[in-house]
């Protein structure tokens, strides 16, 4: 016998733990304890805890003494219930369910109605004068005991309760007579049997041992596995198993079951929101297999019982300080509550939820910043429908998860996984969702269902996702086996284009236009306490003025990458570009500069007049030349045309020449290759107008009045003496200009930190770099040895094999990358201690990365418009993670 | 006035400085002083030190007080021999010359006869009664001060002098006759004057103050500098000059001039050897202009000078415990030193004496093993030409740089530079070299002169830099205009080629077959020496049993890079391999891959014997799968022909298959992309495969008595996850090959340190490595990151520049990639102390980064075959210069 204590009992007022004790006992068993401990009605149970089930995962054992203290523990239960496992009168019927520290919705395994067997169903038909209700509880047990302990297919069950149905020409269950649920029980039975090899258990005992077993299991089932990779949840914690005296909804009339909310999970209004079903369990509500009525609709049935719920459901909130998640049951009029959770909801509800309880007095800024998840912005800004846009309705459903999205039509998950891994945008439609569907789901860029409601599988998933959804959309049908849906008339194949607008639970036929939504009133005031709290400023990356504006909107204080090579695309200037690289002397690159000059100082005039008064960081040419001419394969190809087209020779002869240009510029690495400042020092001439163009835009600017502040970055950098070669020129040309304008301008001159050689020699590059800027993107490449544009082939594996946590180019791989960073960063602080320093790969909108950017010290971060509000709110709960550790 | 003392003088008992101060003094100021003090017959003189021109380059002003010391010890120097500058009766004559601490041949500027003018030229006829060899120090004079302080063309003098040896219809110079040479003296004068515009300086301090200020100004003049830069001499140390009264062995029959060494500089054969020219000035022999005779003809000629000579050449040997250098000057009969160094010497006889003077006495092992350049090995290992190959000699030269060579013709070094830089073997062929032919005779493979001796400046170059040189061919000659040389009646081409041997004096048409020479005995003796000394191990990259043996016999002890790879591209192999590679399914790879494992398992027999009892790591397969399919271009040209010639549809279409898989395998950038342990991961098939013929080679050889030490190596980890993955698939199969052959087999599973990330988690990589192998090559390209293939269209121009002291895939660049190496060396041994570390880029044979690796802390290097030698010495030398640092 161990001193561990692995059993807590809830309920009677012998409540043993509380809502301090999650990890322990699991969300669910956590939130009950403490329910039991407010007063609030629970129907009595018991928690096993998650360190049991640790415990028997490791050991493949159960830990000694945990079936004495569960033996303890159903006496208790007994008593309290004032009810007896397997008492042919008086018989307790219980619930077994898992319960995990983190919730994992619809993820877990689930038994109801344990106790039952075929004397205990009589005593429970007598004891509640009710046969029907007896037997189709029975039934219920069998079928799910079936599927979640042994695996056993439902449709086993659920095609034999459609030929009862088919039979007696009716359409719900509960249509369906006494005398046929008996007969469903046999038929089931024999089901089992026939499955099995043994007897449906009859020992009461053994249901729950096998129930138990079944919950501890499901926890490494493959559903479990891949919700928590793709939610970053540790496989160590293991789940709770809850047993609790089972009430019931489906007693008839004045039973019910039902799901709510403290405030409205989609908008985040406060209001009394939720769905309840009459005669039903709870399972009826989650599967979304009968549409539920409204919570309001309670209100008129049993004002009583409504204002009871209400009044606990005030009470939780008040206690949680969060909005609540309930389930209820209603059993002949009484009402027992089931669980209470802090509520999943949409960004936008978030947000209002977090704004509004600071209002209320409830929780105070700090924690409302904290509220918000940063990646949730990125769904409040999620697009819209243009509502302009005239597009042809094919069906309307629920609002289950807001934005829109378009793509192609697919009717199974791994079909949605396959094509968006081939970079096509797709919409996953289904009947119904199920935890298998997932991987689909994440892989869509939106989700379209038949049936289920706001609180179904497909609803709850998308929302936590991010995902535009609409659910219970019966205006439609699939059929599977043709690949197509039928709406409206319209037939729509499998691969063709549809829009949804998950924000309005509309269908449309084809591509619709889509718009970003303005950031709305409660964002302004998260961001604005954000900024309150944060010390990281938050730049953008931007090439063009319509970006930088755009950014600017959205809180950017300047320009943290402004990429020249991006200008050099235009229509017109192209040409230009070819010519300044086919040049064969530098008179003629000379030439051919001059002429793109102007052209790129009309860029820098525009940007620098969308940022008027903060800082813009312009990184010099970077890419090797080859990438602004057009590919050798399709030059090959037009050869072969022009020739058997008889084409005039003089054009013949100019693709030729880009040909051999092309060939003599091709790289066998072009990542490594003749690149960023390589380019600066074998060709200075082409930076000399770039800096000409930044400089004179800046004095032409200034004498007006604006204020310019450039930052002139030097890319590629993995030597100081490399830096100090174009940073001659940097300062000369600068220097020539000015004195020429006669106008001064405050300039700084810095670098990348984009190769390991350049964060390894940091004190020696600082001493001529006025900042850094951690390009991560490349410094990932070269760290990891991993090529972007290649890593496609085994990154996947990678991730599902565990050898790499997530994407390095999404998520900043700390332990390498940060490492050579924090070497960049202390070596460049110890030769300049006043270095400003930043971030300006695609980590910069980052989360996590940009907390790695706060601890690691650096003064901003830069990214793209759309993740500067998010970059804004991760800097601030950056500084309040320090603040809650220390 | 600075107490700082800038001048010091030497010979005539006054003598202020000795050889301890060559910084100072320079080379040959420092010698000077000390044979002086030795009383050997030094001609007096004084020496401004090198501080004084250090100065003078920093302040672009001479340092105060260094004229007022020059003018006192030009009075000593006057009362020392007696003679005054400017005196019409008895005019002192001076040479001035520089004098780098480190010897610079060639490189720097020297003016001769200084001292003459208008005046003196009548006093010193007068007082050495002979007017023709005063008017001839006069015009030579002219003429070298000329071009050394003015820069005027030499050819402008030359030119005149040709013009009267055709009016006169002479040949020598010394054939002139007096007038001549006083007309000669007039026309320089009047081609000073019309270059300059002033008259030439008549007054002596202002020539002399010219002469110092060229001399000066010389150190950094182009040639010098590229001669620095090739040697690896720091710009910083400044020369010092000489001004050293003349001594005349232009003064008729018993004068002369002369080079000599104590032992023979191409062999190191103890014997008295060097070149002498009568009547004629050091300049002569030195430009190779006259062919000198034999030193052995003094003997004859002036029995007392030689013997007188002898004794000195030996004293001064003894004294500087090395083989010396001298030259001297006859005048009149009397013998004077100008000057004694250390040797030049081929690597040939760098070997030999420095194993004769350890058997001496002279010096003592440790010594010995420091006296020869680890480089030069590779000299002594240079390629002959089979002596078996039947070529036509075209002509015989001297052999004045050993070794052979095969090339293409060039007669200018420009045109050297721009072959070699496309790959081209070329051999240089000159009517003489200059010290502007530097950079052309570094890029040749050889280098032949018409004109020259042995120590000629084409002679001493290509000796100091390695190559295979044959000098004073005057059998061929050289037609530039035409781009053509003629021998034999043959006429050979630019581009056309041709074989020399530098050992022997050859010259053949065509392409000759090359061969290495053994290893002979005081190679032996010294790397005996060389590993009774050194620590680091030595093993060498081989992945054939030809190699291992060649290498083996060089004295490797294991083998630490076996690229299995290579194994793969056998001509039987290559369609298996492509087999597997083409397969659509594991099935299909697997059959593939049982086709190819005997294969892999004969090659591992092979070279496991080859290696009994040393250790053997072999890395598994690295390449990305591309690598062993045809180019994508070739398959396209191989499609379009078979298309056109009607080839049957079967092979159209295998090829066709051949470039779909071509192209979907393609890569962006290949360095990065699928390769080393990714590919084990994505296919474990292949690696258990090579691991399975690794252990059953092991097996059967264990059986036979071989001792077989495997290590099996994992490539391009970055992740300490990536090792475990394929640890796992390396037991695994290890174990049931064991099993299934009843063998134990002593192996060990490691991992290449080639990626930054590696090296900055080495601590957790160490966990499950139980060796490392710095793959320097990947990690000099991915800290830089410079793909190798491409970094060639910027790197020269970086070295120009200054950027980059040297190449950093040859020579280890201890600041970045040796850093990293560093890190992951400490966090290696953190969590493995005792964990077995080497490299294997191609830094394993480069002694300065072997001598970093030892410094370090790594426990063995790994180098091609030819390279072990030289590895095996600098490893010894490591240890020496830490001793010597102590």
């Amino acid at each position: 016998m161990t001193d561990k204590k692995f059993v807590y009992f809830f309920g009677d007022n012998q409540t043993e733990g509380s809502n301090k004790m999650k990890h322990l006992l699991g969300g669910k068993g956590a939130n009950l304890a403490e329910m039991a401990n407010l007063g609030v009605p629970v129907p009595p149970g018991f928690t096993i805890s998650t360190e049991a089930c640790v415990l028997y995962m490791k050991n493949n054992d159960y830990p000694e003494g945990m079936w004495d203290e569960i033996d303890k523990n159903i006496d208790k239960l007994e008593k309290s219930t004032g009810k007896k496992f397997g008492d042919p009168e008086n018989p307790l019927l219980s619930s077994v369910r898992s319960g995990a520290p983190i919730s994992m919705p619809g993820m877990m395994d689930t038994v109801l109605n344990l106790g039952l067997n075929d004397e205990t169903v009589r005593g429970l038909a007598k004891r509640t004068d009710n046969e029907w209700f007896a037997y189709d509880s029975y039934r219920r047990f069998i079928m799910m005991f079936s599927d979640v302990v042994l695996g056993i297919d439902t449709n086993e069950f659920e095609n034999l309760i459609q030929q009862k149905k088919d039979e007696l020409g009716v359409t719900e269950d509960t249509e369906l007579d006494t005398n046929t649920m008996k007969d469903l029980v046999e038929e089931f039975k024999s089901v089992y049997k026939e499955k099995t090899g043994s007897d449906f258990p009859q020992e009461i005992k053994q249901q729950l041992k096998m129930a138990i077993n079944a919950v501890f299991n499901s926890w490494n089932n493959e559903r479990a596995k891949k919700y928590r990779q793709l939610n970053d949840i540790s496989d160590e914690l293991g789940t709770a198993v809850n047993v609790q005296a089972m009430v019931f909804g489906n007693m008839g009339e004045t039973s019910g079951t039902g799901v709510a909310f403290t405030r409205n999970p989609a908008t985040g209004e406060k209001e009394f929101y939720g769905e309840y079903l009459t005669n039903a369990q709870g399972e009826d509500v989650v599967a979304g297999i009968r549409t539920p009525k409204s919570i309001q609709a309670l209100k008129e049935n049993m004002p009583d019982v409504y204002k009871q719920l209400d009044d606990i459901t005030q009470k939780l909130e008040q206690h949680y300080k969060d909005m609540q998640d309930i389930e209820f049951t209603i059993e002949k009029g009484k009402l027992y509550m089931l669980q209470t959770r802090n509520a999943k909801r949409t960004a936008a509800a978030a947000l209002k939820v977090a704004v509004d309880m600071v209002y209320e007095n409830l929780i105070n800024k700090k924690e409302a910043v904290m509220r918000l998840k940063p990646s949730q912005i990125d769904q409040v800004l999620h697009p819209m429908i243009d509502p302009d846009s005239e597009l042809e309705l094919l069906s309307s459903g629920l609002a289950a998860s807001p934005g829109a999205a378009v793509g192609k039509v697919v009717f199974s998950a791994e079909h949605a996984e396959e094509m968006a891994q081939n970079n096509e945008d797709v919409i996953l439609v289904r009947t119904e969702t199920s935890p298998e569907d997932i991987g689909g789901m994440h892989a869509a860029k939106g989700v379209l269902t038949v049936r289920g409601g706001m609180t179904s599988h497909a609803a709850v998933v998308a929302r936590g996702m991010g995902k535009p959804c609409v659910c219970g959309c019966d205006g439609i049908s699939i059929d599977m086996n043709k690949g197509v849906f039928t709406a409206k008339g319209y037939s729509i194949n499998e691969g063709e284009c549809i829009s949804i607008d998950g924000s309005e639970g509309k269908i449309y036929m084809g591509e619709a236009e889509l718009k970003m939504p303005n950031v709305s009133g409660e964002l302004e005031t998260m961001l604005q306490w954000a900024d309150e709290i944060r010390s990281l400023n938050v730049r953008t990356n931007a090439d063009t003025p319509e970006d930088a504006k755009l950014a600017r909107d959205f809180g950017a204080e300047g320009i943290g990458l402004c990429r020249t090579e991006h200008m050099f695309f235009g229509e017109e200037r192209i040409p230009v570009v070819r010519e300044m690289i086919m040049a064969d002397n530098k008179e003629d690159r000379e030439k051919a500069l001059q002429k793109l000059q102007p052209m790129q100082k009309d860029d820098f005039l525009d940007i620098f007049r969308a940022m008027d008064g903060y800082p813009i960081t312009i990184r010099l040419l970077d890419p090797p030349l080859h990438e602004f001419l057009p590919n050798y394969e399709d030059l090959i190809e037009k050869i072969k045309k022009l020739e058997s087209e008889g084409g005039k020779q003089e054009e013949i002869k100019r693709v030729n020449d880009l040909l051999r240009n092309v060939d003599t510029l091709k790289e066998t690495n072009p990542m490594l290759g003749h690149r960023g400042c390589r380019l600066g020092i074998t060709y200075p001439e082409i930076y000399e107008m770039q800096i000409k163009a930044i400089i004179e835009a800046a004095c032409e600017l200034s004498s007006e009045g604006t204020n310019v502040i450039p930052e002139i970055m030097i890319p590629l950098v993995s030597n100081e003496k490399e830096l100090d070669f174009v940073k001659k020129t940097v300062t000369d040309t600068a220097e020539s200009v000015m004195n020429e304008k006669g106008t001064n301008i405050d300039y700084l001159c810095g670098t990348m930190i984009e190769l390991p050689r350049a964060a390894l020699t940091a004190d020696k590059i600082a001493k001529g770099a006025e900042f850094f800027s951690f390009g991560t993107n490349d410094l990932t490449q070269t760290t990891f040895g991993y090529s972007r544009d290649d890593a496609g082939k085994f990154l996947p594996l990678y991730i599902d094999k565990g050898i790499l946590e997530s994407d390095p180019f999404a998520v900043l791989d700390q332990e390498g990358v940060g490492e050579l960073m924090k070497i960049g960063i202390d070596k460049g602080r110890s030769s300049r201690p006043d270095i400003k320093m930043g971030i300006c790969g695609e980590h910069g909108g980052d989360p996590e990365s940009i907390s790695f950017s706060y601890e690691a010290g650096l003064n901003y971060v830069s990214c793209s418009p759309y993740r500067v509000p998010i970059a804004r709110l991760a800097s601030a709960q950056a500084v309040l993670k320090e603040e809650n550790q220390n």
